[in-house]
């Protein structure tokens, strides 16, 4: 069962990503240390002790039927009993009841939620989209309607991008909708994959909705956000007439299963005297798509600690079996009888890589949750240069946590199975439904592709290239200071991360250079390995950033971490580095190889 | 829809792993190219037009009832046509009916099979296992009575070595045979993971099961093979008397749904008058693991092949959906709208690095079988020294076509649901079955790490070195003909190779001296890298040799997809390199970081 690492989140929180310097600065409000590690703490328990006993429930799936949807056993009791802990609200607007505490909290929290349950805590992420979309875009009466229940969760949120023909390319989507004339519009059209689309957790749902206005521009500039309840509310705010919107039909998913993957249908006639969903503008006419991005980076990094989350999970269950599984002999075992496989140095291996490999992903995640939190300080305090130079971190670092953790979650997965042997293919034991569910990380908000051209495309040309360049020189101190301590443990790690940065620096320069060049299909063919590559030698120097912390318990583990990820892992950036420099004239010429 | 690549499949066979040359030298009887030809048409056809279109069936799993398994819709005639069209008696012994022809062939008939449906052809592989042990290893009588039987596959064969505490330590099972006094014995005990344990395809099923008589020595030599019938043939040879054996329970897997995974029970009296299973020895007692050995070899490489398999049934499902679904516009695209996602460069590395991972262990897993035939044609021959050096090719490529090959399946199966996005997340579309299926053959048939320690235990010291070292120098060859061509489409080719077979051969001697050294830990530290890099380096020169013959149709492909595998993939063996020649010590110092 899952075991919520309190204090490796809080360690990696405080001393990699730079929680502790803020709060040292009072950059976070009033918040201190201690409230830090008491929220925590709480969370971790109620991860620990309240959701991963209820997380097998999912397989039973969620049945509809009639348009209604019945989420499994004790979920809709558990959710209102996390709403009541007031976790739905960590980072809400205090003027809507909100905790306003900074996002590397709840992204901290959310890995909790979603190592002990994935399928069950992926429904608060779409409501936590939502909340950041009006927060920013809609106009004071929805907020006054919707805000404080969203927060509360009483209400719960979801994302309607997706229909059938329009999945990484929004600009082709078909959804209409219509001006009412009073102000509201009406909505018409089927959308697919909608998370959490219908279910039994809440009295209400908040659809945000993305549509097309008869006179809209076509493609991506004629895109309008609507906000669409599944019950339109009345005059105290209640939930009132149901609106014209249903779930049509659920997914039958590789993973997942306890979460409602929905198709919705909007202004069929089902519901009401007249056809059509009736919804409200958030932001402006066509629109739409700059206000889905508020939602969307937030739901990219969210969906990058899933990653984390679920890799943590599967090294923990990898780890109980591998003590409690006796098997053969391992060299040197002194032990009577058979040895616990993990003194075989094969399982050592993988369990150490998992490990790794998960915190470098975590750390890489946190330290974007830091930015963006650095962000909003700078520009409260009206710091307008610190503001764009914080924006512009978090940008650079949502691609790398959305992807490379993604694909780690589903590597650490994956190597979890193995460690089981045969149990692990067998459903009871748990390890195969891990992988299952990480399998959709890397697909959903913005595919794993999508986000590596989103990295190289829009990312490293931010400030002319110098914002990446900056990021690179302050990692390379980093490695300067694992070499400066002398410290024999840390053995050839400062040569591997110079090494590896060397790698992430020439392979950032030469897609700078191809984009300056105009070869955007050359530097398009490196951007998989390129991510990777940033991602590897980012979380590794992250590791050691983490090894140079002496005075908490646990450096030796920490530096022994770090070694390992340095001495066994790293070494492939070299590879990745050569994929994105030499690689694409030989793709293209492969093209051919296709048949 | 999967179709066979029979061109592919057939260039393969004859001009990398060495069929044609072979044919030349009259090696293989009378077989002619012609035939060949012929056998691999009409297997592809079967596969494609007969097997692929049932595969999908399989996913509504093989209710038990009352000991009786009930296999899905259309499968058991399915099986009987493919009886009947004379596949499962490809390479079995002419004297009992068999056709007698080489392992080259029937591995790529099962490549056939298995990519058309994975969890239907594994019945044969293990029906095909049990006619090798028993050719090999049982007396007279037991194969007058059984073998005609199973080479036809009027009946079906299983193998019955795991128990719950039991699994890639055989030593310690408990299953117990007793002397009945008249030759036969009564065996009790319980068997887990029993492929086809229990089925309706055929009207008889042959299980043979480790066992340990009552005065055996313990540990592995005191364990012996029987063979226990679920019906004792009458003296006609028709299935008579119930034997005390059943299936207690069909296990609820990650993937291969199709195929009944049972709990077997021997001797707990509920068929027979007194309890005891009726079996028969195969072999010496106590010599049983030596005899289940020679059916786990050949289920090595065919399992190898069922990764092989796997992985180009996802690389035709992705390339058919990344020619189909249309998405963005990628760079340079001048088309009508949106373009077929296979325009965009980061859908082709995925599409080509499936391709050539594929192409590259499928050649690894045909070498494995030329080696085999080689070494069974020479020992015909009588010439000694040459079924040395073919016995050792084939024990030496055996865990790299096991290992390397389902770890390509796995990595291709996940590549394929990603390029399907959404959709290959939903069970309809087929690509997440292939990686449900594709999850267990790094398992089964000895774990991958079991594969990694036995290449580095037992292969690498073979002729004290000498073998492993012939085999890199004709790997050399190789590299050095691809230099010598100066064709400057392979591009970087030969210098790629040359520095991965450097990282080969310094791996190697590095394990060979570890080993001599009495440094097993540390030499088994790195097996699953060295395995790795082994695969990647013989892999990819095994696409070069295909590209280096200019006479056969499709050589610039084959040449583009050398050169991306050479300039792209291929550098990842020096990071393995030092993961193995300078891992081991980091790995030992990060245990203490596992918590």
């Amino acid at each position: 069962m899952y075991r919520a690492p309190v204090d490796e989140i809080a360690f990696t929180l405080k001393h990699v990503a730079g929680l502790q310097e803020a709060l040292d600065a009072e950059q976070l409000g009033d918040l201190s240390g201690d409230l830090v590690d008491a929220i925590l703490t709480e969370a971790g328990r109620f991860a620990s002790e309240e959701i991963a006993p209820l997380s097998g429930e999912g397989e039973k799936g969620t049945p509809l039927a009639d348009a209604v949807v019945t989420t499994p056993a004790g979920w809709a009791g558990l959710y209102r009993n996390w709403i009541a802990g007031g976790w739905n609200s960590l980072t809400g607007a205090p003027d809507y009841g909100g905790q306003g505490l900074p996002t590397m909290l709840s992204v901290a929290a959310n890995e909790m939620w979603n190592a002990s349950c994935m399928a069950f805590s992926l429904c608060s992420l779409l409501t936590m989209g939502a909340v950041e979309a009006i927060e920013a875009h809609a106009d004071e009466a929805l907020k006054d309607m919707y805000l404080a229940k969203l927060i509360s969760g009483e209400w719960t949120g979801t994302m309607n991008l997706t229909e059938p023909h329009a999945g990484s390319d929004l600009g082709v989507l078909k959804t209409r909708a219509e001006r009412a004339g009073d102000g509201s519009y009406r909505i018409f059209g089927q959308k697919i994959y909608i998370t959490y689309g219908e279910h039994d957790f809440s009295d209400n749902i908040v659809h945000l909705v993305l549509a097309r206005l008869p006179d809209a521009p076509p493609g991506t500039r004629g895109i309008s956000l609507f906000l669409v309840p599944k019950f339109i509310p009345d005059e105290d705010g209640n939930p009132g007439v149901r609106n014209d919107l249903f779930c049509h039909s659920v997914e039958h998913k590789l993973g997942i299963h306890g979460s409602p993957t929905c198709t919705m249908i909007y202004g069929d006639g089902r519901f009401g005297d007249t056809p059509g969903a009736v919804g409200w503008l958030v932001g402006e006419e066509n629109r739409g798509l700059a206000c889905m991005f508020t939602m969307m980076n937030n739901a990219r990094l969210n969906v990058g600690i899933q990653g984390v989350a679920v890799a943590d999970a599967a090294y923990q269950k990898a780890l109980d079996y591998a003590n409690e599984r006796t098997q053969g002999k391992a060299p040197g075992w002194q032990g009577k009888g058979m040895s616990p496989i993990i003194e075989h140095p094969d399982i050592q291996r993988s369990l150490v890589t998992m490990k790794s490999l998960t915190q470098a992903s975590r750390a890489i995640s946190y330290c974007c949750a830091h930015a963006i939190d650095m962000a909003n300080s700078a520009q409260q305090r009206g710091a307008e240069e610190e503001t764009v130079f914080w924006r512009e971190r978090a940008n650079l670092l949502t691609p790398i946590a959305k992807a490379f953790s993604t694909d780690i979650g589903v590597e650490a997965a994956s190597m979890g199975v193995q460690i089981h042997g045969g149990m692990g293919f067998i459903e009871e034991t748990g390890a195969a439904r891990l992988l299952r569910d990480a399998r959709i990380a890397p697909i959903y908000e913005g595919t794993n592709g999508i986000q590596a051209i989103d990295l190289v495309t829009r990312k490293l040309p931010q400030s002319g290239g110098e914002h990446v360049k900056g990021y690179i020189a302050e990692l390379k101190e980093v490695a300067a200071e694992v070499s400066g301590k002398n410290n024999p443990d840390f053995g050839m790690t400062a040569d591997r991360l110079d090494a590896a940065l060397e790698d992430l620096e020439a392979a950032t320069n030469w897609l700078l250079q191809a984009l300056q060049d105009g070869r955007v299909k050359a530097a398009l063919a490196g951007a998989t390995p390129y991510l990777r590559l940033f991602g590897l030698a980012s979380g590794t120097v992250y590791l050691a950033k983490g090894a140079l912390v002496e005075t908490v318990e646990g450096n030796a583990a920490r530096i022994a971490l770090c070694r390992f990820c340095a001495e066994n892992l790293l070494a492939e950036t070299s590879a990745l580095k050569e994929a994105v420099t030499e690689g694409a004239y030989s793709l293209e010429q492969a093209r051919s190889a296709l048949g």
